[in-house]
């Protein structure tokens, strides 16, 4: 089974990347971007095949090695 | 209107970064995780409505900064 994990910074913290993202694209003259945060985007293949039992798990991992939960998000998605 | 959009390595493109992952999950101990595989995921505010009309631009904004086509891919959805 595949778990997607996104990790998006909390709102209120600052974003350069997303920032420089930003000027980029006003710099290639695209108009009418009005922000851009950037974030992190991880698939796990896993063994276990029920979500049920596996969201703990994946959750553990987020919060001790994925994300930064100081200043980070994190959302579990489940497919296949 | 938000535009989510992620870039992920084509398949058969090594991914390291990924890789550390997968190697520092095994070393806290998660077993049962057989791959992972690291993205970007980028969120863009734009002031743009209409997800049809916009989907063009966006795309634009992919193939010219956010995703390098040779080796990733990139998916578009639209919310709010």
């Amino acid at each position: 089974m595949k778990a997607k994990v996104h990790v998006t910074l909390k709102a209120g913290v600052l974003d350069p990347q997303g920032k420089a993202v930003h000027h980029a694209l006003e710099a290639l003259g695209f108009d009418g971007v009005q922000g851009v945060r950037q974030g992190k985007y991880i698939e796990l293949d896993i063994a276990e095949t029920d979500p049920v039992k596996a969201r703990p798990a994946v959750e553990e991992m987020c919060r001790k090695l994925l994300a930064n939960t100081v200043i980070e998000n994190f959302a579990i998605d489940f497919e296949g």
